[in-house]
């Protein structure tokens, strides 16, 4: 590191943290700073940049989730292998936008850790029921008539705002395509596409695509993950033409992919014709640690990475308002395939989510539920680490669970089962595999906070401590 | 006719033509009447009944389209042959559910005569908003929430109730699935029915239903139709195990399917294991003479009719809420194979279309929308009637279109790029054929009139006049 220096502005804009983060990345990028090499430690960095030591640990683990720097035990950080050209040509601001609701099931049980659980008592809806109705008044005619079929214009202009500003996605808003939820957007893809591929899927992967997947008549090829990232050899062998990953965090493992393995599925994108990357960036705005990961989309060049986003999360489940951006390629499938199908999502909705972005509420409620999310995501966490019968945690950074391997005799299926008995539902990892790994040891579970209350998860916590 | 005798009872609530139709509608049914018997002329029978002549035109009007009898040039009237024993378990009651909107497409013609033209200003704009508003306030969480994935159970009991009392289907809410649009559905079905089908169609046809069954792979068969209805020899001889029909009001050809013909497709359906029938019923409330015709789903006995109902035409066309009633063998396939996905209705949209039906307001909204839409058909009708460049008009018992055959020189295609050059823009019809009729004489345009003022359209037809 001796010919790459530092240099911190304190009076920029730009935190500290983000400016060694930039720094460090673009030494990297531009190979200042050689595959292997020795990072400072963030003791030696910090009285270096006379910064706090906090300040530098936190720029390191934004390189770390990126994939630019590895971490080896007792021995510091290095420099990944990063060799494609790719540049982000435009760095991530740290936004304000990044909390999401999920899913929350009616559940039978006493204490529920679904991974779906949502908190929605503090959604604004006076203001939306307002929204709704004052649209009717003033725009009725048109939110009766049919609406554009690629979605509202101005629903994708400030989605393709919002995109670049904190995923840094670049795409034009005709490239949006604005549809009643993911599952949906994946079969109008695959109609794209036309019949008969075949696509590569993590195991363990979120299995609603799985299953969209397979009723549209795909080969699914599952691919194993080694430290938690897609085998990128087993992808070179597969017959897979399209591969759905996660990068920004995977379901359900947790994990961000690193920017090597990134750059590794761009260049197998681009060894054939045809050949697409489906990115589900289905949780990203909601990151605890750091700035949220750039979108794979915006390292791509070549027009192969197909953006999925939803607003399941970021707003709440029952908007049922997905998108696709498409690649130029892709998009002149779908106006010659798919461009009579009429927008699945009424226009009242679209416009309402319009409003709700463009009067602030959008920001201003993840904010929120940003702060309420984190203070249950580190309870739990302090919980956990309190229990004898839990060997590891992982998956902690982001998203709305965490897993744990549990030190019992009992099967998982086993511990599952016996806490459903006493009204505790928790989820084992294995359920979310499509090929059972062949020595998976001690059970895993899933433990969701994100409808649960403190007392709801300490309830369940003593419980399955009884069983174990 | 002579042990045939009818029975009018003039205190009963029952109008004296629906007494007329059922007596002898049982009467063909139950065999007093065996086919080829010649009915009464209907100034005999109105003479014999001691009612009105009209009263008997409008009965056998409503038996001619049901397909109970026939009529012939100078002879009269016969009855059909209707051999298998099926019957209609509860006669459908005369309700006043009956109008329909459609889609506006944003025209830059002058004048466009589109099948697809709506009249939305009368629609009750503010009820609809403060429905919605009421709803976020009352019953935020639930809206926000994901819904039952089959559709929010009021709406669909709302559905199954209104089904039966003004389309004689019988079936549980269960076996009701709410989806965005009609589109989606047939997607879904097809994911029910599994790849690999070939799906018989009329030709000329309903052309979003045929290219969503291309997208999905489906082979279609075209069928062509005689007397305006689909050969059954060809359907007979076809490779098809699906059959796709609009037998209510079939678009574009604006017939409705007799019922020997419909006996003839269940009797088709069951000869083979797994043979299903799609009837998509899309504006069946929407009729000017005499009551709706049954659906085909109340005549099925073996569970082969697949129903596919909207809102998009009896409410507004961007609600995008449709419907399937399943029977109930493939209502265990969506169990086993679609039961995964989420409800692609927002529970918003869906709650306030059962409280706009609760409400009354559905129920007024389509007579209001009637009585405009019978205005301007018999605006159009009237002058079309007019124009000694017309040689035939058909298709004008129901629907928002008329068809006229144009005695003209000039070919269809020519026909309409002078009109659109003139900024009228016409619909041919052999646009919606699958297969190019082999020798179709005379130009034959749609024109549509849900959008068009009655300025519009003399103006139109005076554009025409001027081509031809």
């Amino acid at each position: 590191m001796k010919e790459f220096a530092i240099h911190l502005e304190p009076d920029q804009k730009k935190p500290l943290y983000e400016q060694i983060y930039e720094a460090v990345r673009d030494g990297i990028l531009e190979g200042h700073i050689p595959e292997g090499e020795k990072l400072p430690s963030t003791r030696f960095e910090a009285e270096f940049l006379s910064c706090s030591r906090s300040t530098v640990e936190l720029a390191y683990d934004q390189l770390l989730s990126e994939g630019y720097i590895r971490s080896e035990p007792y021995r510091g950080y290095f420099a990944c292998d990063v060799r494609e050209l790719y540049h982000l040509t435009d760095c991530l601001r740290h936004t304000d936008v990044s909390v999401l609701t999920q899913e929350k099931t009616v559940s039978e049980y006493r204490v529920d850790f679904s991974p779906n659980g949502t908190e929605l008592s503090q959604f604004p809806y006076p203001a939306m029921g307002r929204i709704m109705k004052n649209l009717m008044l003033d725009e009725g005619e048109h939110m009766m008539q049919s609406s554009n079929p690629f979605g509202e214009p101005d629903l994708r202009q400030s989605i393709c705002d919002y995109l670049f500003r904190s995923r840094n996605v670049s795409c034009s808003p005709e490239q949006i395509i604005v549809g009643a939820g993911n599952e949906y957007l994946l079969i109008v893809l695959c109609q794209m596409l036309g019949v008969g591929h075949t696509v590569a899927m993590e195991s363990p992967t979120y299995l609603q695509a799985y299953r969209t997947f397979r009723n549209i008549g795909y080969e699914v090829q599952p691919i194993d993950m080694d430290r938690n990232e897609m085998r990128a050899d087993m992808l070179q062998d597969s017959m897979a033409d399209i591969v759905y990953v996660m990068p920004s965090h995977q379901f359900p493992m947790g994990t961000v992919m690193p920017m090597k393995r990134r750059l590794e599925l761009l260049r197998w994108a681009v060894q054939r014709e045809n050949r697409y990357i489906i990115e589900d960036d289905y949780d990203s705005e909601f990151r605890y640690r750091g700035k949220p990961i750039p979108a794979l989309q915006g390292l791509d060049r070549a027009g192969r990475v197909v953006y999925l986003g939803t607003f399941s999360r970021s707003i709440a489940p029952a908007t049922r308002v997905s998108y696709l951006v498409l690649p130029q390629r892709l998009l002149e499938e779908y106006r010659a395939h798919c461009g009579f199908y009429a927008c699945t999502v009424p226009a009242i909705i679209q416009k309402s989510i319009y409003r709700f972005m463009r009067e602030g509420y959008f920001e201003k409620n993840l904010n929120r539920m940003r702060s309420v999310y984190k203070a249950k995501h580190d309870f739990l966490l302090t919980e956990l680490r309190k229990c004898r019968w839990i060997s590891k945690i992982f998956g902690e950074n982001s998203g709305l669970h965490l897993l744990a391997e549990i030190d019992t005799k009992l099967t998982e299926e086993e511990l599952v089962f016996q806490c459903q008995e006493e009204g505790v539902r928790v989820y084992g990892l294995s359920e979310y595999f499509l090929s059972r790994p062949s020595g998976f040891g001690k059970p895993v579970l899933l433990f969701g906070y994100g409808g649960l209350t403190e007392d709801e998860m300490r309830e369940g916590l003593a419980c399955i401590a009884g069983i174990v």
